[in-house]
């Protein structure tokens, strides 16, 4: 079981227990605060935001509105909504003046995390913001063990289409280990994704 | 009335009526149409993402969901909601790897441009995304003229401290002509703001 680290080097544990051993500290000040994934993504890019590190957003989750009341003085009242599928990625963003774009996602499967929480349409847009020069990723949760993953958005278009051409509907934990990131999770920021971003992108 | 042309060139009418005559043409063919202009957006955003010229979107309408009803063999149904102030501008994207924001927003008003339309939130969001060496910008609209303007959120932050300071709570026309850019308006795409980009970031 090989993680890359973002300081770029492989970090190769003596056993597989050590991973959950390494994580047990963590266990105890970050995993068990019932938080999920998106709350703790908006805290990590609110700690951003306040110190002008980088200013990235969730986008508000698409709502098709079809009635609305308007009562005699107070606030409009929708009455009827539907949610709608989502035609691009739920975050993005500007990071030293380039164009940071991510889905997030958790899984609790234990030995891969299945395609099925990405849909086409997200697909396509991950694909248009990489031929336009953008950085794009996914945030992948493997609840089960408290661990957050990077990887970066081209390595998942391989894995779409392995599936659509027949192959395997989800990327295994071993894969996203080979190809992704761990991220360092913490108090402040909770999921330090702008550290693995620095190495990819802006380290020597 | 100067106004600036994306091509760099300062565009002084012979009258004041020679502009509402050049524009005589345009309201055949695009003013009479019935689109507002966030359609008219979202048209031209989807001409600049099916030909990769760029790939900009516009945020989902931010809404506080209070109750959803789950029924059976159907879709989950939203009963109550309320609309949110937004925390951010309305549109935002990457072209030429550039992060890309802006607001736009249209007024009945034939001589200036009254700055209620923006609220702190989106002021702030521009500051910061100037900050990070984002291109920020709103798109102005007279909607009595059919005339598209974009002004640099520099600008537009300069007017909101005016105001703060006490000073007139609206930009005049004359401020937005003189600062601002008019947006070639056309069928497609509709409002070509990336020309108006090219001109200002990307031409020697």
């Amino acid at each position: 079981m090989n993680v890359n680290y973002p300081n770029g080097k492989r970090y190769i544990p003596k056993e597989s227990k050590t991973v959950s051993n390494a994580n047990s500290k963590l266990n105890l000040t970050y995993s068990n605060r019932g938080m999920t994934l998106e709350e703790d993504l908006n805290e990590t890019n609110e700690y951003y935001r306040e110190r002008r590190i980088a200013v990235i957003h969730k986008k508000p989750t698409p709502v098709q509105i079809v009635q609305v009341d308007y009562p005699k003085r107070s606030a409009a009242v929708i009455k009827e909504a539907y949610f709608k599928q989502a035609s691009t990625t739920d975050y993005n963003g500007i990071y030293k003046g380039k164009y940071i774009d991510f889905e997030a996602k958790e899984t609790q499967n234990p030995t891969s995390f299945p395609l099925k929480n990405f849909h086409q349409h997200q697909i396509d847009h991950m694909e248009d913001v990489l031929n336009q020069g953008g950085i794009c990723f996914v945030i992948l949760r493997f609840s089960k063990y408290e661990q957050v993953y990077l990887l970066e958005a081209a390595h998942v278009l391989t894995f779409w289409r392995r599936m659509t051409n027949g192959g395997r509907k989800s990327i295994t934990k071993a894969e996203i280990e080979q190809y992704g990131y761990l991220i360092p999770l913490g108090f402040q920021p909770r999921i330090d994704y702008i550290k693995v971003i620095d190495t990819l992108f802006y380290s020597a």
